[in-house]
């Protein structure tokens, strides 16, 4: 068994102070026993696809890089393994939606870059990402042996894909994170708010019960304000499912740290019977 | 717009009555508006396969055969649709748990054979039945043009399988059909039954929201003994889901029509945006 945390919290235009509470935000969660710890997508910046802004690239930088670099010394202060979703600087005009993994030791053991990128009002994605490769040199979909669990990672939009989640459980994947940024459009919220909420929560409910997998979601929360219009508010509401779908730990609409031990042997249980 | 109806009840081993009493059913459902209308599986006989006995496969029979002459009739009539899942004898040795597809003029329009052949306790369903067929000839997943919807039918355990979904929702179903026959196991039923329940549910709600499709699923309600052993308790709680995975219905565990309206300008929306 291993214990895994997931950090659903806001972000300032603010980066280094984002980050520096960020590191305390792991610490508390491993010092409430979280082994594997996930923080929400593009975790250090504001949520800066909601329109399309040139200079908004200068928030890119590679893997490895400086947070990369900061994170895995955290990691291996900590003995945890950290899921660090940042805005990656891969080349001149290549820039991708990723999540680097830190292993307990502090090595960097890769990097998942994001394959279904959305295009919707205030989620400008597919002007600022390019989608991960799936080709022969780069694999796409992944998992990765970290020191107490092997874990998949897959981000946000990708959670509406039944065969990502059953790609990377068929990998090998004992739990399945998805470091997120959802919210409601303030012209939407009323008719669809709540649906969508449920939408998110039951697509990978269902994600965790065909699979016979753990799903963790760290979402953002807070309203973030974009200039000349009305910006989304990051909803909150992360969750982490046992292998049948069952609910473990549930956030609400604020700042929260989730944590939840999870049991191979119940993937064994559920998958076999 | 279109509206279906499915319908939620038991059997008795006495197949004539079932079939009479069905027919009433099936007339309720149309007086109540339903133009296309699914019953749960195997829906003519008690759910046979609790135990491995060579005598039950005297209740297969051919497709066409006397059972679906009698609900094209009865479509004809009522000019409704029908999804009739049977036990058919395809050949010596050869038995499937089919559906057959009625159109509202009396036309067989085709069968459905389950892919995904379950094998549990009291469910020895590889026993009795060859998986469908997904080759050249047979091609495995469908969708059929009826008169007022183009409709997909899966059968119960597909349930499970996102793939299935996928395959006939891409194919160009408007709803996809889920005959069904689940139940609590005795054994089972304090520790896991009301996530078994929720598990169900999800699943196919998942498939509603990652397809943006209806879904609807009939499922048999009441205890049926077996001798030597406690029999199974099926659960009903059928019930129709929009595009969006919201809840157009749902039954509890007495015998129940569930009717819903759905237009297809609402997958349009929902993919769309």
């Amino acid at each position: 068994p291993f214990s895994i945390g997931i950090i659903q919290d806001h972000a300032t235009p603010d980066i280094a102070a984002n980050v520096t509470r960020t590191e305390g935000l792991i610490r508390e969660a491993a010092k409430r026993g979280a082994q594997v710890i996930c923080l929400k997508e593009l975790f250090n910046a504001p949520y800066f696809c909601k329109s399309q802004q040139p200079d908004r690239f200068d928030l890119a930088e590679p893997i490895p890089g400086p947070t990369t670099a900061r994170m895995q010394a955290l990691a291996k202060e900590l003995a945890v393994v950290l899921i660090v979703p940042l805005f990656e600087r891969q080349a001149a005009g290549v820039y991708r939606n990723a999540a680097a993994v830190v292993d307990a030791d502090g090595t960097l053991l890769g990097v998942y870059r994001k394959m279904h990128i959305p295009d919707d009002p205030l989620f400008n994605e597919k002007y600022y990402f390019t989608p991960g490769d799936a080709g022969p040199d780069a694999r796409g979909f992944k998992v990765w042996k970290t020191r107490y669990a092997t874990i998949g990672v897959l981000i946000c939009w990708d959670q509406w894909y039944p065969e990502a989640a059953r790609i990377t459980s068929l990998l090998g994947a004992d739990v399945l994170f998805y470091p997120t940024a959802i919210g409601w459009h303030p012209a939407e919220r009323d008719e669809w708010g709540r649906a969508q909420v449920e939408a998110w929560q039951t697509a990978q409910r269902a994600h965790a019960i065909a699979n016979g997998v753990f799903v963790a979601s760290p979402n953002r929360v807070g309203h973030e304000d974009e200039p000349g219009t009305r910006g989304p508010t990051f909803f909150g509401h992360s969750f982490i499912f046992d292998p049948f779908g069952r609910p473990l730990a549930q956030a609400g609409e604020g700042e929260e740290i989730l944590i939840a031990r999870c049991d191979p042997a119940l993937i064994e249980t559920v998958r076999r019977n």
